[in-house]
Formats: C-alpha cells, sequence, structure tokens
C-alpha cells in the first residue's frame, strides 16, 4: 500500500481554500503528503484550514515546501492538466492518461510518484509540463472542459482511491445479497401466489419469468427476500381462505379463471 | 443521450459557494438541469457565482426552486450520502451503489431521474433519505468518509460523465497509437542497431524481448515511433561507418563481441 502511495504537489496556488480543499481530498482517499511549491499564506484561522474539514489536523500542518526542481529530480511525475495536445506532433501535452487509466498503471510498479497539480486558471506552464514524466487529464465536457483546481484534484484522489484506501467506510455487500436458495424459495412461493389466485394459466409462465429477471436485477439482500416471502404467503393464505368461504356459501366466483381477457368467463361457477 | 439526463437536486444547502461549485461540476460533466430546494440566497455578485465559473452564465442563472415533495414524485430519486446502513436490517440507507455502478444502472434504463444531496454537515435527513428510490454512496476512507458537498458532487457527476457528455475535451488516442507495421519496424531497426554495434549474442535475444515487452506497455505514437526511427537509423549508420573505418585503416577494435563481459577489451586504441 504505502510503497504506491503518491504524493501531492501543488504548484503556485493562489487560493488558500483551494489547498485546503485539496488537503480535504486527500484524506478522504487515504493520501497525506503534500507538498506545496510557492504556496500562498495559509493561517490556522483562513480558509485553507477552514475547507480543509479534518485534514485540518494533520494533511494540512505537515504539509511541506518544496522547489519543482526538487520535484521533478526526486519523484516518477504525473502532471494534471485539462489541455492535451491535439495529437503527438504536441507531444508535449500528449499522450495523456485518464485518471481511471493513471490508477492502474500506478498500481502495476512501484514508484515514488508524485501527482502536480498546477495553478488556478493557468494550470501547469508549457515549461513546468516538459520537465514531468507523464500527463494526466479528466475527461469533461468539450464545452467547458476547464474544472476548478479542487474539483479537479478531488477526482483524481478519487481515482486513485484503489491504490492507497485500505478500507473504505462502505460495508461489505457481498454477505448481504440473500442465498440463491432463499431467491428460488421466493419464485416459489410466488408460484403458489399465483395458485391461489388461479392465475391465467395461458399468461402464468411469462409472469413467473418476468418476475425472475426483475428480481434477479435487483440482487435482493436477505431482509428484503424475507420481506417478501411474509408478503407472499400472507396473501397466499387469504387468497386460500377466500376460496374456502365460497365453498363453505356456495357463493360464485366473480373472478373466473380467465377474467383477464374475459373470453371464457364462465359465470355463477362456484368450483373455480 | 438527454433522455438520460438526470437533473440535479440540492435539498438545504446553507453555503452559496457549494450551489456554485455543484453548478460548474454540472457544466464540466454535461449536465444542465440543477433544481434547489430550500436553497439560501443565491447573489449574482456573491460566491455562488464566483464558484461557477462558466456556469454561472447558465446552469446557476437557470436554476429552479422545488419542494422535496416534488421531487420525490417527479422522479426517480438517487439519494447520496456518506452514512450506508451496515447491512440490510438498516434498510433505510441499505444497500448502497456506488457512483461508478450508478452510471452504469442509469445508462440501462430511460427514466426521469433525480441525483439528490443534502446540506452540509447532516447531509440527508433518514426522513428524506426513505422517500428516495435509491442510495448511493463515494466509497472513502474509513478513517474520514466525510466529504464536503461540492467535492461529493465532483464525484458524482465525473462518474455520470459517460451518460451526460457528449463530446469530451480529449483527443481520440486510438488514431494516434503508432500503426502496428511501424512498431514491427523499428524492432527491425533494433536488431540492426544491435547488429551493426556487433552486439553480445548470448543477450541478444533477451534484449530484444525486453525491447518488445517495454515498447508494447508504452504504446508509442506515430510520431515517437518515427522519431526513434531516425535515432536507431542513424546511430546504426554511425556504427557502420565506424566499422568501416577500421577495416579501411586497419584498425583493431577495443570492442569485441563479448565487450560487455570486459573479457575481450584491448587497451590503447586512439581511434575509439
Amino acid at each position: 500500500m504505502s510503497s504506491h502511495e503518491p504524493v501531492v504537489v501543488v504548484v503556485d496556488a493562489e487560493t488558500p481554500g483551494n489547498v485546503g480543499t485539496i488537503a480535504r481530498a486527500m484524506k478522504n482517499f487515504g493520501l497525506s503528503d503534500l507538498k506545496l511549491v510557492d504556496p500562498p499564506p495559509l493561517e490556522p484561522d483562513g480558509e485553507a484550514y477552514g475547507f480543509a474539514g479534518h485534514a485540518r489536523e494533520d494533511v494540512l500542518p505537515n504539509a511541506e515546501e518544496i522547489t519543482f526542481e526538487e520535484v521533478v529530480s526526486t519523484y516518477h511525475t504525473v502532471g494534471c492538466t485539462a489541455i492535451t495536445g491535439e495529437d503527438s506532433r504536441r507531444h508535449r501535452r500528449f499522450p495523456y492518461t485518464t485518471p481511471a487509466e493513471l490508477a492502474d498503471s500506478l498500481g502495476s510498479v512501484e514508484a515514488k510518484t508524485a501527482i502536480v497539480f498546477g495553478r488556478e486558471g493557468r494550470g501547469l506552464y508549457n515549461e513546468e509540463i516538459e520537465q514531468l514524466d507523464q500527463i494526466c487529464s479528466i475527461p469533461a465536457s468539450d464545452d467547458y472542459s476547464v474544472l476548478n483546481l479542487g474539483q479537479a484534484a478531488t477526482i483524481v484522489l478519487y481515482e486513485l482511491r484503489e491504490l492507497t484506501v485500505e478500507e473504505t467506510q462502505l460495508p461489505d455487500r457481498d454477505h448481504e445479497r440473500a442465498e440463491e436458495a432463499d431467491i428460488e424459495r421466493f419464485y416459489d412461493y410466488f408460484a403458489e401466489f399465483l395458485d391461489a389466485q388461479r392465475y391465467n394459466e395461458r399468461k402464468r409462465e411469462k409472469t413467473q419469468r418476468l418476475m425472475r429477471r426483475l428480481i434477479g436485477r435487483a440482487h435482493p439482500t436477505g431482509r428484503e427476500i424475507h420481506t417478501l416471502f411474509g408478503v407472499l404467503r400472507q396473501a397466499t393464505d387469504q387468497l386460500d381462505h377466500r376460496r374456502e368461504l365460497l365453498e363453505r356459501y356456495d357463493e360464485p366466483d366473480p373472478f373466473g379463471d380467465d377474467s383477464e381477457d374475459g373470453s371464457d368467463k364462465t359465470e355463477g361457477d362456484p368450483e373455480t
């Protein structure tokens, strides 16, 4: 893990708030090592600390100043920019990797890596970009592809999370999908439920298939499927009871076998 | 495209800057329809417009107020929250989808969908969450999983980009990878280059394999591979020329076939 953890470098940021935003995203996605080239003043009661959330306790106060030259000579460097070259004639900014591809490629090597973000507005200058080893660019709308510095860094660090976050806050869902046997049992109950209402025979298989597709896509939890058991069994029991009552009191059944299209309806038959 | 374009709903935001940040992310990732439940005042010279970038021209001024009840009754709703249930006993916030899964699942249906973000600090309340159809949660560090509202929205909208961005700013790279035939030609030139320096026969195949792996991983552009052609051919020509000179002047060659392990080295050659 830690051997893959990149450092984050912010070059010549103008707005303390963006430095705080980046520090917060670092902490959210399991990074800790922030380096600043020519930073703005970061006052403890200023915007950087205001935007940093809990990163005000560690990432931000531990940030170190560094020169651009030190970054280049110390790390495998990845420069983040919204502006790529159009093709390989503009090799300074081409080819690029996307943040998702960057995560994949960094995951397969052990290198001291620095993710480098440029100043607001103008980003990294060409003279800086050409000293960096790789270019990373976030796919965005052609209409408006320039992200705010803090938002761009948030996305890149989010994509790197599989390298840097050992454990997320999200509970494991694999154990939470219902047992396959329970899901199958649900289909049996559903069949009994259709029986109990003398569901149209010709539509029956199709209806069962549709239910299987619907539930299959939804990946029900054990709790959900057991809740459905309860609903279906109670409905089935009450439908059966209705039929007992019809019989006991010799009542006609207003809902025949083919009640849906009406054509086969036989009136006044108490047995169906 | 547009049939899949979700609306973005922000419930009870306190900070105008976050509304501006969300509007900017929307424009960066091809969304346009912003709805606000109980918003803070959004002054044209205030922070919302200050953070919105070019979205100050359209997304932000076109944002409409809406009630939470209208959102629930009009849309398929996805509530974004950092805090999920631990398992299906907490079904109010479980199961969750990640933003990447959400993009996949929304891509396969046509539904009027609203992505709903809650207030800073406390997020969406339980009473709100339980009226929404799906839960979306960003995987983050277990140490600190609560993202800033604007940053969380940026990540979710980034993940939805494949549904919403028709064309990104990034040039197509597929056409920019060198032709396979040119890459193969490079390996031939590299073999000639090894020939020209009488490269150690025993190491030769391994060296060629290593080069093939290295170039293979790097997916060179046409321009890169042609640049390498130039470098290799010039070196090869000059190496051949050196051998002509050795022959012409009957000079001994200080670099024997096995020069790398030094065993054949002859000292005192002024020509090299």
